[in-house]
């Protein structure tokens, strides 16, 4: 997950680490798709992030919800920042997430980590139909099958849970996991 | 609801007349939305349909699931039978139905009631983004902002229960009802 | 799945056979666990069931909705014909499935599979709190934890796809599959 | 909604005035219902609350997630707060809410407000099976009908929104609304 209000209209840095201490931070994650014409999930896009700390990992689009941001808007945000400007996601209409990641700073205590901070991100499944290019930190960007995106999540090469993020959504999906 | 396969390759009238009266039928309802950039319901699409005994009145979306038929593949063909086929529907990526509506032929048992059938359907929301035309049954087709769609369908006037599945729908979607 | 009206007041084993070649039936399937007072499944219960042509595999509680049967009547009648009358299910309190289960009598149209039909099956997750024996046609209840559902469900050891509706409500309820 | 912590092991008076007004803060609503055996929801549970300026208005359970709680952590809190440690609530079993309702301090912006901040609340239904006594701020706790609580909440008596989410999960439950 991404910083991206370093200068921050909204925040310094200084105060964002301090809430971070003591706070549940909103977070947003969305889990980017090709479909075709029937609905039907062929590609999965997963970002390769350099955190950090200079790790590198597989990780979903996602990020931080600003004070007065709508979810939409949020999400919106974020997936320009991580895959561009001509993604043109199809922004889900419901604000039901189909789960609630709580990313904790302790390992263990849930299947998902972040040393970082206690973030709470709100899940959803995001059609993206145009072109999209890995931005900022985001090294690069995999389109791979729904029967791919299983095994790569499955066998942990996703950081701080998103691989297990990864087979909620392919669950949500239908698709065997 | 509407009756597509009377001549039936997979079901005699009389058939499915005689399933009618001893086996839930399962159906999917469609809400056709448009929908903004940023994933906002602008418009919710309204049938006018004449009944079996000639009645007239609101709808949304729907009909039968076919033997060996996909949910997915169900709700393409009533949204082709009743918008047209250049309707170009977001078919749902996930098979969670927002809700599901018992139609009992019995009045009361539920908030749906359709006369010659248990129906059973499956209840999506589903934007469609091309031309549509109503055909067939279909009178007619109405395009309502949010707030108007939550009056028609507050006032009763649609009829067997559609206008609640309206209701439920824009509750899901997020909007006061 | 099992068979609960061969005597039928509602349909002849003859008249069912007829409307599962035309027809898809409508299934509920009930996932049955165990939970803490804070909400946390602690055990998901796996029936062994034989099935019509003597097979032996693992399945979750389900059956058919009969004609002018509410879902959660259904959901009821089922969890005590395979865990008897002192199980004291938790019915959902929502209509809204967590998923829905697509069995084609073809192999590969989905991960869901029944030879003897199409039946499209509402999910749930169903919370017992009694005393639940295995009756009928079910030989045996195993409560398992949630990891070794996972792995039970993960090897294939439960037919028809049962295993893959068990990993679908593992990942429903946050856990990681 | 309440304020729990003012004394705070996790955050001052003043440094939770200060997130305020630069982060979004997460909150968990509950609405507290009533069920029958068979899962149908008999009442829900309306709390008549004296706002920080003292005015009043019938509310729906929750509050603030703290730093390092988890969500059915936070939901049993608020629930133990508002009514009581004899409530026995039935905590959601999985994380996914019914919906998620965006309280802005800016009237209008959607139907949720809260003039002291901009929080965001995971909104679940919840059951509650013991004895109910509104604590603390809650002044009140009234037990209405399913019809009842429709009306009340479409009158305009709830404050902030709630009736909007009192309606949401009345639509959610299958209800006509």
């Amino acid at each position: 997950m991404t910083e991206l209000d370093t200068t921050g209209a909204w925040l310094s840095r200084e105060d964002l680490d301090n809430a971070r201490e003591r706070l549940p931070i909103l977070y947003v994650s969305a889990v980017p798709v090709r479909v075709d014409d029937r609905g039907v999930v062929t590609h999965f896009g997963l970002l390769l992030r350099a955190g950090s700390e200079g790790e590198i990992g597989l990780e979903v689009v996602g990020g931080r919800v600003f004070y007065h941001e709508r979810i939409r808007d949020a999400l919106s945000r974020h997936i320009e920042t991580d895959l561009g400007a001509m993604a043109l996601p199809r922004i889900p209409l419901s604000p039901q997430p189909f789960t609630i990641a709580e990313f904790f700073p302790t390992p263990g205590v849930t299947p998902f980590h972040d040393p970082r901070q206690h973030a709470v991100a709100l899940a959803y499944v995001v059609a993206v139909t145009g072109d999209c290019r890995p931005q900022k930190d985001a090294l690069d960007l995999s389109w791979v099958t729904p029967s791919e995106a299983a095994g790569i999540a499955g066998r942990g090469e996703m950081t701080g849970g998103h691989g297990v993020l990864v087979r909620q959504a392919l669950a949500h999906l239908g698709y065997p996991i």
